[in-house]
């Protein structure tokens, strides 16, 4: 098992997403959150992609670790040898398309394919898949030490989905400049979207906010414009999905919305996420997939039916914030700020 | 019974959201649509407050109607004559306390105690009730005829909550819009926000929808961003719960951030509502006080818990938006379009 990074918050552990268990993959099924702590364990790939699927496993970095992993699975699987063989080939295509907006998961896959294979690959892809959870890690608590200059002394900050230790190898990348800045002792008050359709917000980061202390309160998606007014929100911090080169950013559908509502108050607009997330191969959020996601997710919740049967339902999981919304991004390479484009290209290497 | 003027769709009658039946005030349980339909009665004053604070009947105009049918069954119950005893006056009070926003409650009772009540007063505010419940069709009605001229002849229109015939006598506000412009051959496509936290758009918007067989998609309230620019949105036009004399104006959470999404995207947002529905006692939105609702109706869902136990939830029911982000008012008496403050003076006069 990897040191998470995760420390005591005075109340009770943060779980980790995903770890090794002599060679399972474990994770914490986070649908069931917070009513019910489950852990599932495989030694299977495909398992591991049905858990990406169905968001059993989700945020843009973890999402990244657990492809990692599945690589691993599948080598040990195929006992693959010295190179990527066929089979291990198709298995690591199946990983890839399970979805199809967090860039972390294809980086993750390109840097695998681009390892020297000499030897046991699935031993190689594991060492790789810890190393890349280490990093992760790492990063999140880079981005919330260097985030910390953005956040005043007495703090309201409004924050999007969820961006926790759960969403990553652990820690946390919005939620990790908040908890970074809650940990130096600023006094920091949270405005938690719940985020519609699988409130992320209401289950995950209220989840998280709650074991770790911090003051907040949980609102519907639509009352953050009122809210920023009425507590008089000094930033907003959110994650991503992916971040064209230009600075376009994709993450959890509303962000857009956000963002404008921010350049509306002057309030400014922050985008945390570590160097994975960056999409160097395109050059604006135009060319960025966005996924649909099913009707049921939105028509009804836990099985009990909000909504007439038979309807048709528009269900984007994710929304692209032009680069111009955006105040600047707290990597761990760095803050970026204007001129974006030419900041990113300065900044952002990737293997 | 009055005619609602709810016209035959092809498939299925709109059910009426308030009548009289002898002497019992009948409404159609809203909260339990669109899955039953279930009609309440009763003689009793008090349980029409208690279905306007649980909101079985809600929408600015409904309540309005439903005030004035609880004042009749207060006067019948206290066989008051000739003038508003201390009984009733008491009764008045409690009834206009039911919610705090939509001023329609207000302005009907208002209207009530300034009539000449010679005789039995039950008798005359039942008479109003009916007075008053034909007028809002009317207006209504008016308001969907008026509203036409906004509509292009193939038009993408995004709403938000619910502002149909349930919510008013009958027909729709903002919905009366979208119907009075299917219904004159127009190719209308709707957007419907769900509206968290009650799901009035999911509920009843779609609902009704359906009924009339009008093509829309249902999408979360963080969906509406991305779906204006996907799906190229002609107008945005909603509902009110009360609007100042400078225009700004008090509509369900998250309309604000709508009309500074409009404004970001240079789409065109209207709000129709009757002119019972303006507060000429009001300056400016500063002064409207905002319903909160209790954390409950946040936290989970028909009775499904989401959220972590014991946490803090700020549930505002409405938000303001400036009349400087609104591009015209659709009423029974006319468009009111720039300059706002001015055009209200001149359009809207009440008794």
């Amino acid at each position: 098992m990897t040191d998470s990074g995760l420390n005591f918050s005075g109340k009770a552990f943060l779980p980790d997403p995903i770890r090794w268990n002599n060679r399972e993959v474990l994770i914490l099924d986070q649908t069931l959150l917070p009513d019910k702590e489950k852990f599932l364990s495989s030694k299977d790939y495909r398992d591991v992609c049905e858990w990406i699927r169905s968001l059993r496993i989700r945020g843009a970095p973890a999402i990244g670790i657990a492809a990692a992993c599945a690589a691993a699975l599948a080598a040990f699987e195929f006992k693959s040898q010295d190179k990527i063989d066929r089979r291990l080939d198709s298995a690591l295509n199946e990983i890839q398309e399970t979805r199809p907006t967090a860039v972390n998961l294809r980086n993750v896959l390109a840097r695998l394919r681009k390892l020297s294979l000499a030897g046991n690959v699935g031993e190689i892809f594991l060492e790789e898949s810890e190393k890349i959870l280490n990093e992760e890690i790492e990063a999140c608590k880079k981005i919330g030490q260097l985030g910390l200059e953005l956040v005043p002394g007495k703090a309201t900050i409004l924050t999007h989905c969820h961006t926790g230790g759960l969403a990553t190898g652990g820690y946390g990348t919005a939620l990790g400049v908040i908890r970074a800045a809650h940990e130096a002792g600023k006094d920091v008050f949270v405005l938690a979207d719940e985020t519609r359709p699988l409130l992320q917000g209401a289950r995950l980061t209220a989840y998280e906010l709650q074991k770790l202390g911090i003051k907040f309160k949980l609102i519907v998606d639509s009352a953050s414009g009122i809210a920023m007014k009425k507590f008089k929100v000094d930033l907003v911090v959110v994650g991503a999905d992916r971040i064209a080169t230009n600075g376009d950013t994709a993450n959890k559908v509303g962000t857009y919305n956000l963002s404008v509502l921010c350049k509306e108050n002057k309030i400014p607009f922050y985008v945390a996420a570590p160097s994975s997330t960056f999409d160097l191969n395109m050059k604006s959020g135009q060319d960025i997939p966005i996924e649909e996601r099913s009707a049921d997710e939105v028509t009804g919740f836990h099985g009990v039916r909000s909504a007439p049967e038979n309807i048709s339902v528009y269900s984007p999981a994710f929304d692209v914030t032009p680069a111009e919304n955006i105040t600047a991004f707290v990597t761990e390479k760095g803050i970026i700020g204007r001129p974006i484009e030419k900041n990113i290209a300065n900044v952002i290497k990737q293997f």
